[in-house]
């Protein structure tokens, strides 16, 4: 497996790659949810590349960057074992440089839900993307499910801006408790850990509560509600009911629906999300 | 050569184009300004694709947007003439389907100047001239310097999201009396055009000023603005001395500098440019 830091260097490396070529885009701290995308890859694709770069401009100024894990001879290990090719691990210095000024911005996908907590978290998702896509020149892109809006902004960029490329987006890994494998649960003590679960058990009740013939949209949100708070560690932030693919809040009766929240534990913020319908 | 309107059409028929593939962006309404980058092209690439859409977002509310000269025949002709391999030109629907919601924007580059006086035309043009890229995939773009703040955006553009291609800019081509081509010169009567040779007598009397050791930023501005006084039919709209890359306005003692201007005749509004130093 090659490894790479400067664009350069990518450039010069990405000819000898063959086509289709599959980038897995990541902030590193490489868990089972990012290894089935790299897995999902190199089923797919003849060249796998990986990125590893935690993005300074998708974080708020009072969230996590700096605390964010952060361990690269673990993330190349990782990613070889799961079939990269090359792994591309650039400086913030070389992907922001000085008198850096052009952003890719969505409008209405981008407004509820985590852009409505994260101001201008999508405008950094967005033109980091794009930096990546451009840089790579991937055939195909994959992305996880659990960043539910993050996958459909990304959709919405591609077809947008004609990035001649396909968004694969792959199903939440689930630790066996049902907690969403993400780097940041790494945050949480044993305690919150253990609490964590409760977001799964909150969207699988309202998945069961649908199953079982509830279709409205304040019913559904009352069953995360309560599930969550049987959990005193828990602090929801949001709990949705949306449009899959609009993102829009949904009221009334509901055929299809991404039921989705947002949940402190501490300083620590878990989402995770389930499609219905 | 080949005509394609649909994106899919584009993809198929850029298959069997040889690389290096040169770029010409253009709204149409040809003339020999487009032709001289078309011609460049043609001679530092192995195959040519002109684009010819008149693009709405790059149009203010109450710009030229509808009056904006086409004649699509033609523009084949010339394009075909001048060595184009492929034109594409796609239809406003496809470019914009519904749902679209996603904008390239830039900082500084695009506040001062035509940014200044032309709101929310950079953003416009930012976001087309990514969606031409990605769609074309060509490895250089041609671009006039005419349009000389234009070039400087999609420059900088370039750079910062890691575009994989060359920026290419040509110089401006005149008319015999000086007058900058310029396909909204066809909205001039004949005095109009007559008049319209002062926007070039004004960017070379102040050109000849510096040459003469004239480096006062304001002494250069004044000498423009003498020279467009004596024109009646001409309302100048900004008139500056400004540091040709960061396009920041200077003020005092001069080296390096685009002279630039907008004016007004009747309802047509031209712009033209010169760098001295």
């Amino acid at each position: 497996m090659n490894v790479v830091r400067r664009i350069a260097e990518l450039r010069a490396a990405r000819e000898s790659l063959a086509s289709p070529l599959g980038l897995v885009p990541t902030m590193g701290a490489l868990h089972d949810g990012h290894l089935s995308l790299i897995r999902r890859a190199r089923e797919e694709c003849a060249s796998v590349v990986v990125s590893l770069f935690v993005n300074p401009t998708q974080f708020g100024a009072h969230e996590d960057l700096g605390a964010y894990p952060r361990d690269l001879s673990r993330d190349l290990e990782l990613a070889e074992q799961a079939g990269a090719d090359l792994v591309w691990a650039p400086e913030v210095d070389e992907m922001y440089p000085p008198g850096f000024q052009t952003w890719v911005q969505l409008e209405s996908l981008t407004k509820p839900l985590e852009g409505l907590h994260r101001p201008g978290h999508f405008r950094g998702v967005t033109t980091v993307v794009a930096k990546l896509f451009n840089a790579v020149q991937p055939q195909r892109a994959y992305f996880g499910q659990k960043d539910a809006q993050q996958a459909a902004v990304v959709r919405r960029m591609v077809v947008d801006l004609n990035f001649p490329l396909e968004i694969v987006v792959c199903p939440i890994v689930r630790e066996a408790d049902g907690v969403a494998m993400s780097s940041r649960n790494a945050y949480l003590n044993s305690d919150e850990r253990r609490g964590a679960a409760v977001l799964f058990r909150a969207l699988s009740a309202a998945a069961e509560a649908f199953a079982a013939g509830e279709r409205e949209a304040d019913g559904l949100r009352g069953v995360m509600a309560r599930v969550l708070a049987e959990e005193p560690l828990a602090r929801p932030q949001y709990i949705s009911i949306a449009d899959p693919e609009s993102l829009q809040e949904l009221e009334g009766q509901v055929e299809r629906a991404l039921l989705s929240l947002a949940v402190h534990f501490g300083n620590t913020r878990l989402i995770d999300n389930l499609i219905v319908g």
